[in-house]
């Protein structure tokens, strides 16, 4: 499966009738959300710049002493703008000037925390083994070229960036890492939060360029809320997300890129069970298109070396702690995909479902300390 | 909803053309599975006695120095046999009856392992609060009458069996547990795992009849394969399907009970998660119908006194570790789910994608030893 489906609930929506479809959709999707409006100004804009604009509303119950937490999120799934043999700094420009124009469209809807893809401003490149060009799109998280830009977006829209890049790490050997910069609503670099597991699956071995994180799971306390970023393959790891839920976050962000044939049946799944199983909201973000490189590259698989490693499907999405969640972005164009969410579902639903007050996390903690020994041996009952 | 809609499966392809069907399918369900060809005499037999039958096959890679591990498993869903008002023996034989006709269509198929819904023996009253006459569906796990009967199947039928029932350990005062009792194909009680999770929710706060379960994470090694069973509301807690599966769980078990409005769209998410997240196969089980207790009683929802509690949708399913799944059963009908396993498909998938080998267990143990802590500070960064 190649670019042709545009996504799966827009084939639900064409086909099945009204009445039955309402059943499907809340097996598949639970409740159903409300549409948010959104101004004329910004569907036209999104409409001029040729990019998908979604908007959904998760409310929760009203509560005597806690008024609604109503906040806005953004997330943003774009193709790279110029071919990979551009000049790096025309390519990263290229990119920068693209996410100003959806970025000015997540302002108009009032949108106060905007999430970008993984390494953004870059193509996913990793694949090839290749160091240069590609190490030079690396920049420093604290004051490189695209935390500037950000800073100043963040400023002029009175909004909470999390912009996730290669990072070089000037004051540790230059090393590189795939981090995400989180920039506060005025300007501020907040913090960083480094991607926790690292994928050597298929073309990506991403131990190649840059090793597991070591910024533990940190949660920023934003304006808006308390946020926390869990980077593309830590998805697969449950204990990723729980572990920022137990800092604390509220809602989980995960800018990601994957392609097709490995990972597009788990999508759906992996950061919606985080939301449930964390009583938080999180947001599944995918890259859109092909990349195509220069220099051949193989991948392990037998098959003959090629030039590009697959689709890469978009979909984003974002899922609820009640177990809703949005349609997809398409898979196919750039989008944006805003949400309000009203943040006291989180401690609703964990006061309605118990996870953290019933997860004997005390058991866990002292069989997973067991598991990990060197002469671990599993409980295994035979006859 | 309540029992209107037959399946999502069902309605998918009712109304989707067949080749954006195939794509529909292949993001929501993972790889097409084969059809299991099941012999007539239980494709009729299945039919005259009123219950679903329906056959899938997960197969593997072929390797150099491992045969193919393929084994067959049977879920069964059904509903209680007798008003809750019935003599309580009367509604154990009955089960036990309607049981014994399942599990002869699944020997016919060839099935190796058979796992029934949780507390299969009797209503599930637990909404009730009241104490007799449910407690009297008690049974000892070591020798009460329903693990002789299913001795006498699981020799009849060289099948392993997983009963879970309402257990009564004489041993220790008399207490009551909800377990699952693991039968040998060769007619010997294996062992038995208690349910580690106990739900507050809903018309479900189980702890009126039993508490968290001490029998830890084993895993049965039986003559097809190594299994775990990880009961209900467990299925919620990412680190309880963990530990059964760094115990060695090739299979796991999620024998179920749970209604409609409650949890529907967290179903097809959670045992998936799961499957996906350790490399294992998970089967999800739930009972079908409603119950009607003769006493009314309350939910703490605010809502009038009432007999039942919900709609039990059914929908059993079995997940694989690639993250492809079979359709569900019915969510109104009896019905015995079988699925030919390659059990080589776990490490073949744990190879590929490398959850384990990537998952910082260690680094988990630590951060969750010190979040248990009382004086445990959540790592939140502010500006």
């Amino acid at each position: 499966m190649a670019e042709q489906l545009v996504s799966v609930e827009h084939v639900l929506e064409k086909y099945i009738p009204a009445e039955e479809l309402q059943e499907v959709w809340s097996v598949l999707y639970g409740r159903k959300l409300r549409c948010l409006e959104l101004p004329g100004c910004a569907v036209d804009s999104a409409s001029q710049h040729g990019f998908e604009l979604k908007g959904y509303m998760f409310d929760a119950a009203s509560e005597q002493l806690r008024k609604p937490r109503a906040i806005r999120i953004g997330l943003i799934q774009n193709k790279i703008q110029l071919p990979t043999t551009s000049p790096v700094a025309e390519q990263v420009n290229a990119i920068h000037r693209r996410i100003a124009e959806i970025v000015e469209v997540a302002a108009m809807c009032d949108v106060n925390i905007v999430c970008f893809q993984e390494a953004w401003t870059m193509p996913f490149a990793f694949c090839t083994r290749e160091r240069l060009p590609w190490t030079e799109f690396a920049e420093s998280a604290e004051n490189g070229v695209t935390t500037k830009f950000c800073q100043e977006l963040a400023k002029k829209y009175n909004i909470v960036i999390v912009s996730p890049i290669l990072e070089r790490d000037e004051s540790h050997g230059e090393t590189l890492w795939n981090t995400a910069v989180i920039i506060s609503n005025t300007g501020a670099v907040l913090g960083k939060s480094r991607k926790n597991h690292i994928p050597r699956i298929g073309d990506f071995n991403e131990s190649t360029y840059y090793m597991e994180g070591n910024t533990g799971h940190k949660v920023f306390q934003t304006a808006y809320g308390k946020i926390a970023v869990n980077i593309c393959y830590g998805r697969h790891h449950p204990l990723n997300w729980l572990m920022y839920s137990m800092n604390g976050a509220e809602i989980i962000f995960n800018p990601s890129a994957t392609v097709g044939e490995l990972s597009e049946s788990l999508w759906p799944i992996e950061a919606r069970n985080a939301a449930i199983a964390n009583h938080c909201f999180t947001c599944a973000i995918n890259r859109v298109g092909t990349e195509h490189f220069e220099n051949e590259f193989t991948s392990g698989d037998g098959k003959k070396a090629h030039h590009d490693f697959g689709y890469f499907y978009g979909s984003s999405y974002i899922a609820a702690p009640d177990g809703s969640r949005t349609p997809g972005l398409s898979r196919v164009h750039d989008g944006l995909l805003i949400a309000e969410l009203d943040l006291n579902l989180c401690r609703q639903t964990s006061d309605k479902w118990n996870f953290k007050m019933t997860g004997r996390h005390e058991m866990y903690a002292d069989e997973l300390a067991q598991a990990v020994r060197p002469d671990f041996q599993p409980n295994i009952i035979r006859e």
